[in-house]
């Protein structure tokens, strides 16, 4: 797949990780519109405290992001951002821009200090191999133990143009030992004010990025990068109301990647597809879908492929959310499994089933009012545990 | 070990699990005082709803306690309610006492209706089994997937005399597929009112039932019973600053019995004793405790004994809790791992052996203000998948 018109792409290997790319550079020669949503983890590491500054100084212009994985460059003090911070200068000094205007992103090993002096003189050969159809090798670069790329595309019409977005993306939670981090880079063609970036991110992001749960991790490196070029020569969009069909688009891009990101988890056979209605109103929606979508007896039990629905609504009873059981609904596809607080008589073996696909979806109704939430979740098996317990870091 | 003077118990099979004892029974043949802890899930079983409507119209005085393992009577409706009243008024019948004056408690699969008539032609087999000596064929009776009985027994001074409390248990969170809940009945031979025997049960279970965590998951039958007998004849204390040691008793016996259960928890191998102190205040403190004890990546990894801190600190700066990433220091044992913020040069062999003992004591200062939590909470490996995802209910 292509980039979109207006940027260019690289990844290249630095030897952080064991194997592979593990430095990727996107470029947009003539600048790009941005905004960005961050970890809200309060052990943010120095690249996301940086680039968020940056991305704030530059008033969302941004012209270079650097992106390593194998080292997080998390907890590690000002030591920490000061190579951050060389790496961002060193990339600017090569794209001829302000150091605001260059993005770094990192992921890997938390409590290890970022090598900047090998990052930055691997740059150069990373700039030499910049083209527009880098995106494979740099969205292969961000990678760590995700099974492969994570690349998506959707189209849509802004200003009578048709126009493209593109994006890439790695990780689910902290998915390795030591290793972390949900990295989204998004890019598109077309002219668009980064504070209309800004809203239709944020909205897109509540719809995929953040319903997405492994293990209930937020890591200390999580950033979603949403990039226009301007290159399609639409007159540049200022109003929400003219990027109605963008912000459907960058919604569906972004969900196509968290999709893959969760069905890509650690370990994981399914993804629970998790949805919570009738709530007395959307914050209780979303503690009974979260308290489901972070249970390990319902995750272990969506591995076993078991309609073990009694763990389905124990977690949403300890939820928080105002529960009256002679109210509540549990359906697994359009199967009911309890119907006004009383089991039905079901069929086992049709309950299995669907317990057993690849996406199992499970609709809790509260029958309390118009609440509802969604949430896309992993299974936790044996792999899961292979993965993280079975070596020593 | 003997029960404490005052009561008798016993253990029978009815049927309800696939093999031993299933039905519990204790009496206070002369009625004993009593106060209860129950679950808070919205879910709560129907001998939960009956127990403490039944222990609040007595004013805490009860006559025997009804306990059966095998089927948890939750999530079963009207039904339920009713199949609960009729195992109550049976006991009560036999004892010769009122309905409100006979606890009972259920555990084991959620949605399946109590068969109230085949354990009600149970009981006076039951009754005719009373002893002393039987505590433990109760405490083996209200078992489901726990590797053994949990007993365990403290000494206090009360108004000049020497008194005991014995008190068993049984599981910790929802430790088998379809399996639920932690039952805990704790006996006495002292004169205590109710209402101090609240208060001290209260202040105890927060520092022992309430620190521990298997899988986050608090089921929909959980209950404490708290039961003093007065055979040993001091002066029924009625005022907290007279029950100060039997406060500390009962506060050392749960902390025993929690402890098992933790231990004890579904393929757990270690036990995590989390400590957070230093938080802004004791909300903060017990949310960032919560997040360690409850994170996957953190249970993994004290199961494979690996020393991965950052997945710690992690949980701790998604957790909600105050943090300043420079003032925070991280614990196993005496070996500090992060001071103000940054890896030590601790010792790698050192800390994996920390990691790989029993108890694995962790302890995360913010640096904040006086706010602490503990918690206790089990590992998650192989042992927990294979309880809860390699077969069908």
């Amino acid at each position: 797949m292509k980039l979109p018109s207006g940027f260019l792409a690289s990844g290249v290997r630095v030897g952080l990780k064991t194997k592979g790319p593990d430095l990727a550079l996107i470029v947009a020669p003539n600048g790009a519109d941005a905004a960005a949503v961050f970890t809200r983890n309060a052990f943010c590491a120095a690249p996301v405290v940086l680039s968020r500054a940056a991305l704030k100084k530059s008033k969302g212009r941004i012209r270079a992001v650097v992106v390593n994985a194998g080292c997080a460059n998390a907890v590690t003090g000002a030591p920490g951002d000061r190579a951050a911070k060389s790496v961002q200068a060193h990339a600017a000094k090569l794209a001829g821009c302000a150091a605001r205007e260059v993005f770094v992103a990192s992921t890997g090993v938390i409590g290890k200090l970022l090598p900047d002096a090998r990052i930055n003189e691997a740059l150069p050969g990373a700039w030499a191999r910049l083209s527009v159809g880098g995106l494979e090798s740099a969205s292969a670069a961000i990678l760590t133990t995700d099974a492969g790329p994570k690349i998506a595309e959707a189209r849509y019409t802004i200003a009578g143009e048709k126009a493209r977005l593109v994006g890439f993306a790695k990780g689910a939670g902290m998915i390795h030992p030591n290793m972390a981090t949900m990295l989204g880079f998004l890019m598109t063609d077309a002219a668009i004010a980064p504070p209309i970036l800004k809203k239709c991110l944020k909205h897109a992001a509540d719809e995929s990025w953040n319903i997405i749960s492994v293990d209930g991790d937020t890591s200390t490196n999580d950033c979603v990068l949403l990039m226009a070029s301007g290159v399609l020569g639409n007159r540049r969009v200022v109003r929400e109301a003219d990027a109605a069909d963008f912000g459907r688009a960058l919604t569906e891009l972004c969900q196509k990647l968290a999709w893959m990101i969760v069905r890509d988890g650690e370990g994981a056979s399914r993804v629970m597809d998790i949805e919570v209605t009738g709530a007395r109103n959307d914050v209780d929606a979303r503690a009974a879908a979260h308290a489901i979508a972070t249970s390990p007896l319902v995750k272990t039990a969506v591995n076993g492929g078991d309609p073990n629905w009694g763990r389905i609504l124990a977690a949403v009873g300890r939820s928080g959310a105002r529960v009256k059981p002679e109210r509540t609904n549990l359906y697994v596809g359009t199967l009911a499994l309890v119907k006004n607080g009383l089991p039905t008589a079901y069929d086992e073996a049709r309950a299995g089933k669907l317990f057993s696909q690849e996406r199992v979806r499970l609709r809790v109704d509260l029958g309390q009012g118009t609440g509802r939430a969604r949430r896309w979740a992993s299974d936790l098996g044996h792999a899961y545990v292979s993965c993280n317990a079975d070596y020593r870091t």
